[in-house]
């Protein structure tokens, strides 16, 4: 498999080309930003790190039924995926109050809700990712009310299969952002990536975080946090 | 029914107690305010005008079906209602782009929505009333799931009766906003009220603004509005 031309640098991630129209190589980077790229860094073998943990995930939740865009893990920081059309939308589950949602709320963190909060933000640099509802995404033709109910149901399943797995290693799945696309022949899968830059982990035991927050808040320890969350989930 | 206790002060309204437990007394002011507070004034005779309005409306709605909080007009500014236990909630609903729906989304004032869009605010002055989906909402227990279905068919039933009512006085419906509370009974009803204060309402043939946007956006004519909106609804 061949990178060919570069066609997107993300803040954390590059895609590429490769010989198959239907294919795209993604390669993570070690890069970091965070409150709407206001703050950046970098976290050193972060990018290796999220591939190998987005796959490990991709995999479990494509086993349990939901499609997603993974194909095959080229090397450390490089995988295949399916091409798709991202809906511009970013999906987040949370099941304890943290981050925005305890800020915009006026709430602390650590309320654990009674079932899944599902949000969407429109994905919209510009705009700085507005919070948007479902009435919202249909009257601006982001999605259906169908890919909506699709997604919102994939999002509950896919929170049931990752808290599982998180459980069997001593972590808490706080909440998650997610991404879907639609493949060329409109099939709508799980897309983006799964990692500590796109969840947040806490132990089980001491609440530690084993997340980004750690880079956001400058708490130290990021690398030690990122390297723990392999340790537990990949035995390496 | 004699006027007791101030119970709240609003920026358009003041609230008091009655003789009667279940009863509230509404007087509307003539103050008006914008941005989140910010911006303040004086709208001449509006707290007359928007009493006989809410009223008007809330009569048709109670007649087609929806459940509301009127009880009688006592006088040109003040108004008997049923006690409720207000839902902490601002219920909008848009027909066409404008206002926040436009800056936050990014697009253009005046596109017309293949189907209505309902969204909900938290009512929450320090917080800068947020935006919230019906899940924030559940897990914040501002509401229950049962409540929201409710307070969403209702909102999208009131629009009909309004856009059809407005129609035939030229007025096009852009959008507004509702509050919903529950008497002690446990009933929910439509309370607070629907005015140019809350509503936007553009004339059919010129598409001139004749709502508070006149003032919001310093376009003057401001009490011609108010006048014009009262004479082409109640005919005087």
């Amino acid at each position: 498999m061949n990178k060919r031309d570069q066609l997107y640098e993300g803040k954390a991630k590059r895609v590429y080309e490769s010989d198959d129209p239907e294919i795209l190589i993604v390669s993570y980077k070690d890069d970091a930003t965070a409150f709407d790229g206001k703050k950046k860094g970098t976290i050193k073998g972060k990018g290796a790190i999220n591939n190998r943990m987005t796959n490990h995930f991709m995999k479990i939740i494509e086993n349990q039924g939901v499609p997603t865009h993974f194909l095959e893990e080229l090397n450390d920081r490089e995988t295949a995926v399916k091409r798709v059309r991202i809906v511009p939308l970013e999906v987040i589950v949370r099941n304890i109050s943290a981050g925005h949602f305890a800020s915009r709320y006026g709430v602390e963190e650590g309320l654990v809700f009674d079932e899944p909060v599902v949000e969407y933000s429109y994905k919209n640099d510009e705009l700085h990712d507005p919070l948007i509802n479902d009435d919202h995404a249909v009257a601006l033709k982001l999605a259906s009310r169908e890919e909506l109910a699709l997604i919102r149901a994939y999002a509950l399943k896919i929170n049931e299969i990752l808290k599982a797995a998180l459980l069997e290693v001593g972590v808490t799945l706080v909440d998650f952002k997610l991404e879907f696309g639609k493949t060329s022949d409109g099939t709508l899968v799980l897309a983006d990536e799964i990692s500590p830059d796109t969840c947040r982990f806490w132990d089980r035991e001491t609440g530690e975080k084993l997340d980004k927050d750690r880079f956001r808040r400058d708490l130290g320890g990021v690398e030690d946090a990122y390297l723990e969350m392999r340790l537990r989930l990949l035995g390496e």
